[in-house]
């Protein structure tokens, strides 16, 4: 299913229940899944980091390249789905509130 | 509208529209978004860092702690969800797939 | 005293010091360390993320950023010196050891 | 030679030769080594994510382990080296204003 008929808890569902059938839910707390995520982010760095801002434009555009981009951009969601599943923290109430906030900080031109 | 309910796509849609509006699209190549990540992934570390791990299961609980918290993660999906907009990929697609290679990767025990 | 005459185990020295000062030791796990330096690179990153990488190159022109990108070298740095005194990881010889595994990795061209 | 004698500027010159016998310095822009930072950071967090704070100290009395944590913080010094190489900001001096700034910002206690 593509994002425009996902609802953002059946992907939290799905991370979730990929962990604990494996045992791995102990390990996850906030501080191990920061931790998690500031790796997987790195690893994301990783493929950008000698490229200039156009040719990491073109990573989109080269299956191989895209592939790899994709696979680390799931990682990275799945611990922010991970993060928003064990605090309860819901993601589409917490990205309108920061909305809310970030226009009142930075308003749109007239 | 909460997790439950709220299409990937309308979160995507909605960071998009917010940065189109204040003309920052041409600043969010995927290099610039991958920094961006790792500056607001940064952030989250920053509030976690000295916390034992199970001191940072309680700051869900804590209700300024998981204000800030929930301001950092909104934040960081918001980055992943430009990320996956500008890229054309699609996210529960990515994490469909990268969850597929993952169980072959780690078997859940029989 | 510069870089030239500065030796790396005074630079450890001074920031151990300085953290034992004010009790900060008991914080300062190889872990913890590990998550304060992903948030200091963030803080690094968030002043190059939307610079183009010939702007970040006069970002050393400018006294004011200057004087901010200093601040965050200096903090990330510090981390490293920290991390080096408490695992008793010489860093100068780690250095030189990973130098030679690379030298095997990436040989310079005849 | 150890920390104890050798001088930043040593392992600074180390580096920045390494990498111009390689032809690699004009992809050293301040941007793309902040972004290699996030990368090797995230290496080192990748080591330590799921350990507590007590069994990452117990990484450096592993001799494997050992060397994986040393392989990564000699990753994350060369690029904090070719940082304050290419900007001309020296680290010894970048570190003593910090902590004249942060002793002002964090007095020891009486």
């Amino acid at each position: 299913m593509p994002d425009a008929t996902t609802p953002v808890a059946a992907l939290k569902d799905a991370i979730r229940a990929f962990a604990a059938a494996r045992g791995w839910e102990p390990y996850h707390t906030p501080k191990n899944l920061a931790m998690a995520l500031a790796s997987e982010v790195g690893e994301l760095c990783d493929i950008l980091r000698w490229l200039t801002p156009e040719e990491s434009v073109a990573v989109a555009r080269d299956p191989v390249q895209r592939e790899a981009f994709a696979d680390e951009l799931a990682d990275i969601a799945n611990i922010v789905f991970l993060l928003s599943a064990h605090t309860g923290i819901d993601l589409s109430e917490a990205v309108a509130a920061k909305m809310t906030k970030n226009a009142v900080k930075y308003p749109a031109p007239g």
